[in-house]
Parts: structure tokens; C-alpha cells; sequence
């Protein structure tokens, strides 16, 4: 492995977090909060190791798969580990590995807290929490690609290890060019979520780190009772805020490729698009089913609609808000909920969980084994978008699944050790791994993740980073560290 | 399709299961018992529709692979159709649909009941349930091969329809000879089994019962408090009970092809097994987890390694029986025994579940993926007992694990309608589709599957058959109604 390489890269990207770090300054400074000085003291420690890293440079410039993967990985465990800084120096959350829970929590855009109090906390804290989410949706270091001259060559390693999904688009092919249109996209996206919340009685703050928590799909709210909250917010219009902010969440989970094709004035293939049909039908399936449990057994019918909707939008685009407490939801809704976790949104947006292409994949394979049982002489090939798939395409999608499957698998039963109830266990793991947020019981709506024991929290930790950078990545760090080193 | 063929088939297995009834109705006899009659009217019933479809003796001998698929899939709908009648026409279990749930639990060897009170029933009706495990332990259809003449060339896709596993040992190649030594194998151990019982204390017709449940790895007991209650039996020799069963039940759930390793004085092949070593691997560690849990918690060392072996034994060679109650275990080990339960026993052995060997392959195709990341260009084959396997049979080992778990999380959506608790509808569904038989909470140990609706039974049926014949028949056939017929 070139070492150069990766630390060079590491380099850079710990000074851009410095920099980031300028707007929570800034929000600091704006309500004159005297703890702004952990920022500066964050900084100055991204700025002195990320330029003692940065400086190493490297003497040839190609970069392998494996370092790809190495370097993605070290960059989003790094970055939480400095990014959590603030909140432990402070004091605001006195143990540091809570801290980095709560970090890697925000840059995964998981949205899991630790936090038992969130409103009391300082403005520019708060701002930087929901910050991290919007860092971590598109990814920083397909920011840092953007941003970068002469990368071309060695960057597509980097990229396709941090964008999510079983293939990449042909997007990618000109790589910084493409980074940065992904990035106009989504940050025009942010801005006009922001606007639309600021139109309908959202104060400036609230509306700002909203909409940097739906844009990378994480779902850190400012309030206690997450979106519920605004429902007794004098001035603000709940329903319109929870309705926007429900199509908000679903258009976040689409495949970017689809609003570069829109804005290339290729909206036809947009529209036609396979991936995007399977998420709105399964979205649409789910709310109708639950719209009718919910009209059955405790709401009317419009209001059963409006929450159905959102906390459909919430779990499937894996951005983990609440509008009302889902835990208190009969059965059968919970379990489309859970089953909604697994799903998670469409590859190349800012969500996680499997994927929806994933998925689709799974379910058309099931049908070929059926129907090549049936006659096995016959060729039959999983069809995406009209085209075949390619058969190494399939096969890594079945096996990225039962990957992810041992992995939660084995995460619950670490986490099981605690000692909380089954449901506790079990869906801790799978919205941590598949990036959600909130789960059931002890970690539903209401809960949060502050009881866990630290080993439980690690891996957690560990979960939200495998679930984010769709496993590769870490499990190479995690192997790197224990042979070859 | 040739439906005179299949017809032809099931009027064999019909005919063949009304031979088997003779059993019951010698133990009705014996117990003076007058139900017996049911027994009569049912074999009356199963010579006449058996004979009506033998007598459409086919034109050709050949056999389709499609075709193997749909006689097995319908065999074991029809047997349990029928095996449900003496249940239903007694009056003992008023309900059709609970008989054949009970039918169908038995033949899969699920041992999941709906009965509420067990010990009152007649004894041939309890010697029937406590058969149709030790019938379906091995397969009905492999014993229709062992015992018909002039079948070897067609019946190669029905032997690969029911015996599971991801692949046939080369122990198949002489069909019949194959399925008599098998069957030889399945009843010597049988037979040992019931006389180590019976020296244990146990009465004779608990012994026969049990060793046939064992057997089968079905789980059904003939006391309320499954294998519990002979704590409370004078002259049982309790303990000893519990640890010959243990060990009944984990060699039970090894591959049959072992010990005909062993018969034909090739030990060293067997002993060299991995999928052995990954059995014995497993049950280690279970074992040893548990016992230290309990210990800390609950009871003193000796116990907690009693239940904690039995326990395990029961559950990865999916069984089902218990010792003790273990949904009033601590979360951890809970976690433990569900995980089992999806693990399953070995390939070619009576048990359920995924089996150990797909299981190995799943993980060392994970270890692959993470190692092909780092080096794309090394080629690494998946590899069993020191061979590579072959990647055909990798890609349906993942396959198949994907069409499990959707078919497992659609059943959990449909089960949940009912309103129970999460664990119940999970845990009742991972239960029957792995064979099982008790899971947690409602249908824990002391718990039974008599509160779900008509839905979820047959949803759970439809499980229980898929989960034994290994997905594909129960889905072709569900997919040949649904299309083209």
C-alpha cells in the first residue's frame, strides 16, 4: 500500500473539515455563545495534523482498489473522531465516546442520539450536529473530488467506494465534473427545502438544520419530540411542514442520476427509470396499508394519510424523523416499518439500507430460480431498465446481502449482552446499520441510544460506517488491522 | 407436464401412507381404544382416491425435473391432507384447518402444536403425530424409492426435489440402494435411541414416541411440558433423560452420508467432514455462551450446562423440544437460539433450517469478497472440505438465502395482520419456516400456535412446507396454479 498516498489524501480532507467548521463559528458568533472557542480549538488541531499529513506527498500518483477502500474508510473514522471534538471539549456531552457516537451518527446521517435533551443545547453545537448529516449525504470526499484539481485518474477508486449502490452510473465518468454537478443539484435541493420550511413558520434556525438533516437523509431534529414538536410551536403551520417535509425525505432517497438527467433535458429516461418506479410503488403500497391499519384503529382518516406518509417518507428514505411515536403503532404497521429499514432508498441518493435496485435485483432473482427449476434449460436473465443485468452484478448484490445479514446478525448479539428487550436488540442494529436513526422500544421515537453499554456502542458505531460505505470499506480496515499490518 | 405421471406417483404415496396408518391402529388396538375407527374410515378413503390415481399408469417412464418438483410439493400437501383426517373425524381437533396445521407440522417435523392440552389425547392418535415426524424425518418419497422396484432413472429429480441440502452427495448414484441404506441407517439409530430411553425410566410408549420425534428432529411430545415434564415423573431418571436426548438430537441433525461413511468403514472421511466441524464448532460455542450466562444468572454451573446442551441440541437441529422455558431466558442467549434456528443442521441429515453447510459458504464467500476488494486481480475460490466449490453452487447458496428471507419477511408481514406482539409474529414464522417448532413469547415453550387466525396457520403451513422441501417445489407449485394451468 502506498502509505504517501493515503496519508497525503487523509491531509486534505481533515483541513477541509477545518474549514467546514468556519459556519458553526459563525452561527456561534450570531448568538454571541461563548463556547465557540471548542470549535477554534478544532481547528487548529485539524489544521496542524491535516497538514503534517497532507505534507507527505506522494511519489507516484496511481492508487489501488484496496487503498481506495483504506482511504475512505480512515477518512470517515478520522473525521468523527475530530468531529466530535466540539461537543466532548465543551463538555455538552461529558464522555467522548458518546460524542463520537454522536458524530458518526450525524456524518453516516443515521440520526441515532445519544442526547436526552437536545433544545437547551448551544445554537452553533446544535448547527454543527445537523451539519455533519449534510456533509455525509453527498459524502466529503466526493466534495473533496469537486473541489480538487488533477484527480481525474486515481479518484474513481475513492468514488466508487463512497457512493452507495450495487453499480455507478455513467454518470461518473468524468468524475469532477460530476462531483460537481451532484453537488449543485443538492445543494439547490437544500436550498429550496430550506425555503419551503422558512415559508411555513419554521424559525430561520430550525428551518436551516432541518433541511440539512432531510438533504442527507439523517434525521437529527432540534426538538425533543423531532418534527412532532412543531406541533405546539406558536406560528408554524405542522401540517404543511410535515407534508413538505415527507416529499422532502422521498425525493432526497431518489437516485441523483435521475435529476442530472431531468437537468440535461433528458427527462423521458428519467421518468422511465425501473429503480425509481420500484421505490414509489413500494412507498405507495406501504402508506395505503398503513393508512388503513391507522384509519381502523385510531385516527380518522386524513390524519392517519398525513402521518402514514411521513413516517413511510422518514423510514424508507432512511432519514429517521418522527411526527408522531410509531412504537405505540399496531403490529402490522411496525413490521412494514422494520421491513422499510431493510429496503432503504435508491442507489445514488443521499439514504441508505439495502438499496432499492438491491432489492429488485433480490426479487427478480428469486423468480429466475423458480422458473429455471421449472425448466432449466432455458435461459433466463434479471432484466433492469429493459437490459439484462450483468451476472456479476447479480451475484454481488446475493452476496452483499448475506454479508449485511451476518454482520447484523452478529451486531445484535454483541448488543444483545445488555440485556434490553428483543425488539430493543434487534432494531438498535438494523437503524444503525441501515442508517435510520430511531428503531423500536428502547430506541423508538421517543428513546434515544444514551443506555447502551460502550462495547454496544462501538459497535453500533461500527455498524453506521459499514452501513454507510456499504460494507467494503471497513471490513478491509477492520481485516487490514488484524493481519497484514 | 405428465400428469399421468404424477397422478401415478401420488396414488403410490397415498396408498403407502394407508399402510402406515396400520400402526396407529395397532396401538389403538393394543390401548383398546375405540377411535380407532377414524383411522379405518381414513384409510378406506386414501385406498380408494390412492388406487383411483395409480390406475393412470403413464405412457413414458421419463421424468422432468419440473415435474419431480410439483410430485413431491403435492405429495406432501395430499399426505398431510389426508394424515389430518383422524384428528378432524374424532372430534379431538374440531377444526379442519388446526388438524392439518398440526398434519402438516408433523410431516415437515416442525413440531409446532395448536393443541392446548396434550396428555388427554388418545394414544394412537399421539403415536400418529409423534409418526408423521418419523415419517417426514426422512421423506416420504425416499422411502417409495427404497421400497419400489425398476424407478432408478426418473426418480433422481424427486430424491433431489426432497432430500435438502444445497448439493447430493455422491452417495446417490445407486438410488435405491442409496435410500434402502439410509432408511436402514435412519432405523437402527431409532431403535438404539428408543431403548436408551426406555432404560432411562421412560414408558415404553414415550420412549417409541419420542424416539420418533427425535428422529425426525420434528419436536412434538406427548406431555404438556414437552421434555420438562418427566422431571415430575417418578421413576424417570430425568437428567439422564435430558443429556441421551441431547445427543439423540445433535447426531440426528448431522448428514446421513457420515454415518454411511462410517458403515463402510470410511471413518477417517467422515471424521474429516468441515461441515461436521462446523456443527460441532457452533454447538461448542452456543453451549459455552449460554452456560456462562445462566450460571451468572440463574442457576448453578452443572444446570446451566444440562439446559444450555439440551437447549442448543434442541434448537440448531431444529427439533424443538425443551427442557425448560427458555423465553424466560436473558435476552443474550435468546438472541442465540433464534440465530440457530435460522442456522439449522446439517445437509442430508432430517433437521432444518438453512443448513450449516450454505451457512459456511456464506461466510467464507464474505471473507472472499472483502479479500477480492483488496486484490481484484487474485482469484479466490470459495472452498470446502479443502475442494473449491463450485461457483454455481455458491451463486444458489445466496440465492437461496435471499428467497428465504423474503419469503420469511412477507410471511412476518402477513402473520403480523393478526396483532400480536413483534416476537411472536417474528419468532412464530421463523420458527415453522425453519422447522422448528416453538419460538418466543406467545409461542414459546409453554406457549402454542392455537391463537393465530386461519391466515397466518396457513401462511405458517405454507412455511413449514417451503422451509422442508427447501423453497423451490412449494414456489413452482404456488407459481404453476398462479400461470400457466
Amino acid at each position: 500500500m502506498n502509505y504517501r498516498k493515503i496519508f497525503h489524501y487523509l491531509g486534505i480532507i481533515l483541513l477541509v473539515e477545518a474549514l467546514l467548521m468556519i459556519l458553526p463559528v459563525i452561527i456561534g458568533l450570531l448568538y454571541r455563545e461563548r463556547i465557540v472557542w471548542c470549535f477554534l480549538v478544532t481547528m487548529a488541531l485539524l489544521g496542524a495534523v491535516g497538514f503534517l499529513f497532507y505534507r507527505r506527498k506522494p511519489s507516484k500518483n496511481s492508487l489501488y482498489s484496496k487503498e481506495g477502500y483504506v482511504i475512505v474508510a480512515l477518512a470517515w473514522v478520522l473525521m468523527s473522531l475530530f468531529g466530535a471534538l466540539p461537543f466532548f471539549i465543551c463538555g455538552n456531552i461529558p464522555n467522548y465516546l458518546d460524542a463520537f457516537f454522536e458524530t458518526v451518527s450525524g456524518f453516516t446521517t443515521t440520526g441515532a442520539t445519544i442526547l436526552t435533551e437536545i433544545e437547551t443545547m448551544p445554537k452553533c453545537l446544535l448547527f454543527w450536529r445537523s451539519f455533519t448529516h449534510f456533509i455525509g449525504g453527498m459524502g466529503i470526499l466526493v466534495f473533496v473530488i469537486a473541489i480538487m484539481p488533477k484527480t481525474e485518474g486515481s479518484s474513481i477508486h475513492i468514488m466508487r467506494a463512497e457512493v452507495p449502490g450495487p453499480t455507478m452510473g455513467k454518470l461518473v465518468s468524468k468524475l469532477r465534473m460530476s462531483a460537481r454537478i451532484l453537488y449543485g443539484i443538492y445543494c439547490g435541493m437544500t436550498a429550496l427545502l430550506f425555503l419551503l420550511l422558512f415559508a411555513g413558520g419554521m424559525p430561520a434556525f430550525d428551518s436551516i438544520t432541518t433541511a440539512f438533516a432531510t438533504a442527507g437523509t439523517g434525521g437529527f431534529s432540534v426538538l425533543n419530540n423531532s418534527i412532532e414538536g412543531y406541533r405546539e410551536m406558536a406560528g408554524v403551520n405542522s401540517n404543511y411542514i410535515e407534508v413538505v417535509l415527507s416529499f422532502g425525505m422521498i425525493f432526497f432517497g431518489v437516485n441523483f442520476n435521475l435529476y442530472y438527467l431531468i437537468l440535461m433535458k433528458h427527462g423521458k429516461h428519467a421518468v422511465k427509470d425501473e429503480e425509481m418506479h420500484w421505490y414509489a410503488g413500494i412507498i405507495a403500497v406501504a402508506v395505503i396499508l398503513i393508512t388503513a391499519v391507522l384509519t381502523v384503529t385510531k385516527h380518522p382518516f386524513g390524519e392517519s394519510l398525513r402521518l402514514s406518509l411521513f413516517q413511510v417518507a422518514s423510514i424508507i428514505s432512511t432519514t429517521g424523523f418522527s411526527s408522531t411515536d410509531f412504537d405505540l403503532w399496531p403490529s402490522f404497521t411496525k413490521i412494514i416499518l422494520v421491513i422499510l429499514m431493510f429496503i432503504g432508498s435508491c442507489a445514488g441518493s443521499t439514504g441508505g439500507g439495502l438499496k432499492i435496485s438491491r432489492v429488485a435485483i433480490m426479487i427478480k432473482q428469486s423468480f429466475r430460480s423458480v422458473k429455471k427449476a421449472s425448466n432449466p434449460r432455458r435461459v433466463e436473465m434479471v432484466k433492469l431498465n429493459g437490459r439484462a443485468v450483468d451476472e456479476e452484478i447479480v451475484h454481488s448484490t446475493l452476496s452483499y446481502f448475506s454479508m449485511a445479514m451476518l454482520l447484523t446478525a452478529l451486531s445484535i448479539i454483541i448488543v444483545s449482552i445488555d440485556g434490553f428487550d428483543l425488539t430493543s436488540s434487534t432494531t438498535s442494529v438494523i437503524a444503525c446499520f441501515n442508517n435510520v436513526g430511531p428503531g423500536l422500544s428502547l430506541v423508538g421515537p421517543t428513546g434515544n441510544y444514551f443506555d447502551f453499554s460502550p462495547l454496544s456502542k462501538i459497535v453500533l458505531c461500527f455498524d453506521m460506517l459499514a452501513g454507510r460505505l456499504e460494507l467494503l470499506p471497513m471490513l478491509l480496515l477492520f481485516r487490514s488491522f488484524g493481519s497484514n499490518k
